[in-house]
């Protein structure tokens, strides 16, 4: 019987039993669950973030790391060699692309500014703008973007879907200068990497179109926040950001009383039912390790 | 040659030359054009309003009321009898379905409340709802409710489509009451007519479910204000509203600063290209009319 740690007995409980699989709830406490150095598969906790250095040297069998989040790179910094990461793309997905077409919505539909005013009183019709016809960029071609674009498209959008790399129905990265010029809104959803961290830029927002619309629901440092400020405080750009550098971000940013961006606290995910789902996936992973099948959703290949 | 009578310059430059039909352009101005007399098909101003009934008595010819909006019931009152009305459909229905899905998002996620939030600088995560998985009823099988179930659906919510009478793919009426208990949100997408006027009462919105959603994008009145207040209040359910009754809604209007609401001031129609659209449609209606075809979008026979 070999050890797979879960994070607490609320996913412990919806895992259920697993043949060949005994598993053990430890979530980096003081406080050690028996057999916790026999660990070889561990499930990282969705609510409470990554272990650290000392966590890991506990396991030293460790082979797979299982997340419930489709983004890893919090984890990866304390993570030792060799071991094989899997995240949870699917869990979230719905939810995140739900959190993207709310904000791209929210900002065309100009939502924020009716909040104010009702807070006034204020009845002022005149909003032009809809997001039918209009050009969207959804960058991340993965379970988020893909739900977004289907959703847009619908909509009456006409959607370009962009992955790091060109395949069917979906354009590479590299495209990216030649077709900034040309969309309404460009939509963020791509993990963060060595290629992504920084990736918009001053030189990025430069080549977006006069009063486009930058949503970002991927990670914080995806966009280089400072760069944002300029076209913010002219009216040229407007953006909506459920992921921020940095996060949280402290009451005194100014970024919170910039003009033209609306803010959501890193709510994308963890919609209801993000644990019968994500703890489905957990079940299943199991079930092929323990079976000398491989695993699905690996990002990081051991 | 028949005169057909546009509202303004812009809307004969969109129309152009139709065979058979002199157009001249009056909207209920004193500076009357020659051949007013003559008017026997009358294109209603979408950003003006109704002409009242001094100005119908100008064309005692009239047979046909073309207006561009989905709605006709305002220009009702001073319509003199036996005069086909031909209403807008499509020319708006994209984009207030558009604005029926972002109101319905923006309360689901709680974007009123982040954008308060925003104001004060307070990063405050945690908001469990999604639209995925929740059981919505549009009620309205309009072009309207059409576009908003189908994007409702690519969204992962369980859409019934509800009309007046039941037909293929849409629930009557009469299923109201079965209905309302189990919906988690209600969109309301129906012309103002004797049956819907006051339809959202005190007896319909208990019937709602503990938390549900209430959206209206068609006309004001089908909801009574009045009503709203005890749920609103307690929390107990939470409401979007682009339409209201009174319209614009007066500035010391109790409904502003009631929790639960978010308003936009009647925004759903008129975004960039409706004057396209619109015209083009009212082109098509000439070109059948001066040919004696049958007209489209009839919704009061004369």
């Amino acid at each position: 019987v070999r050890v797979a740690c879960l994070p607490d007995v609320h996913a412990q409980r919806l895992v259920g039993d697993v043949p060949g699989v005994e598993t053990i709830v430890w979530n980096g406490s003081e406080q050690r669950p028996p057999r916790l150095e026999c660990t070889e598969f561990l499930v990282g906790s969705y609510t409470t973030g990554p272990l650290d250095a000392g966590s890991f040297a506990l396991m030293p069998q460790l082979t797979v790391l299982q997340l419930i989040s489709a983004g890893v790179d919090s984890w990866l910094p304390a993570l030792p060699a060799g071991i094989t990461v899997c995240n949870g793309r699917g869990v979230h997905g719905q939810s995140t692309a739900e959190i993207a077409v709310t904000l791209l919505l929210s900002q065309v539909r100009s939502i924020p500014r009716f909040v104010r005013q009702q807070a006034a009183g204020m009845w002022v019709p005149g909003a032009r703008d809809g997001i039918a016809e209009k050009n969207v960029l959804m960058v991340g071609a993965g379970d988020i973007g893909t739900r977004v674009s289907a959703t847009l498209q619908t909509m009456g959008a006409t959607v370009t879907l962009m992955g790091r790399t060109a395949r069917d129905g979906v354009v590479g990265l590299d495209e990216l200068p030649a077709l900034l010029p040309t969309q309404d809104a460009v939509v963020l959803a791509v993990p963060l990497t060595e290629q992504t961290r920084g990736m918009v830029d001053s030189g990025f927002l430069a080549a977006m179109k006069d009063r486009a619309v930058l949503v970002n629901v991927g990670r914080g440092p995806t966009v280089v926040t400072e760069a944002l400020y300029p076209d913010l405080r002219s009216g040229r750009l407007t953006v909506a950001l459920d992921v921020v550098d940095p996060e949280p971000l402290p009451s005194e940013h100014p970024l919170w009383r910039t003009p033209n961006v609306l803010l959501t606290p890193h709510v994308g995910g963890g919609t209801e039912g993000w644990d019968r789902r994500g703890y489905q996936l957990v079940r299943e992973q199991l079930e092929r390790w323990a079976t000398g099948q491989p695993l699905e959703n690996v990002v990081i290949s051991a």
